[in-house]
């Protein structure tokens, strides 16, 4: 697939809420996923599939999904950019709130070799 | 300015090729650039107003522009999205090659004040 077919899918399913689908369909074995921070003692960067649905699972399972929209992508040479636009509330501690992130992606062999997200911490 | 005028801003600069004019108007004084790559030896990040001005110089001195396309913006919370997509020849070697890249920036009180670039090297 073309980054612009990737980013198309990427967005279509994530506007759907498949999260883990995306992840099974366009991500490659050696994906290495950076956040903008992290907690004391972990790491920002996560590496290869089974981390990232990893990190997925935790998420999906901690947050409830109030709204989400997906907006974009943006696509130049082997990456592509997305918004994600989320209100949630983390069930651990009941707070909700609105979450604005940009997501970078770069498409290596038709897969989603590296995704960095950027956000306010 | 919010992020999203901050953004509107750039892109109509860039698409008029006024880039010297978007670092005056819109950039923090310690504006942080970091790039996909460098040279062996030279540094990805470059600092201060000064610095990028300097590598916004030496771009223009060293690049003839055929033609050249901003998309986007992109814009979540602090932070906002671009590609470029250019038509160019270095100069110094008379090699004409196009370009696509995505930039990443961050607002903070209404200045630029983070900026990054994603393209293949």
């Amino acid at each position: 697939m073309t980054t612009q077919e990737v980013a198309t899918q990427l967005v279509a399913l994530c506007s759907e809420g498949k999260f883990h689908e995306a992840i099974d369909a366009l991500y490659a074995d050696d994906i290495v996923s950076l956040e903008a921070g992290a907690p004391p003692g972990q790491s920002r960067e996560s590496k290869g599939i089974a981390a990232i649905k990893g990190k997925a699972e935790w998420w999906a399972a901690n947050h409830e999904v109030h709204s989400a929209a997906v907006e974009g992508p943006l696509v130049a040479g082997s990456h592509f950019a997305v918004t994600f636009k989320m209100d949630v509330t983390f069930k651990p501690t009941s707070a909700r709130f609105s979450m604005e992130e940009i997501g970078i992606y770069k498409v290596v062999d038709g897969k989603i070799a590296y995704e960095e997200f950027f956000y306010n911490m």
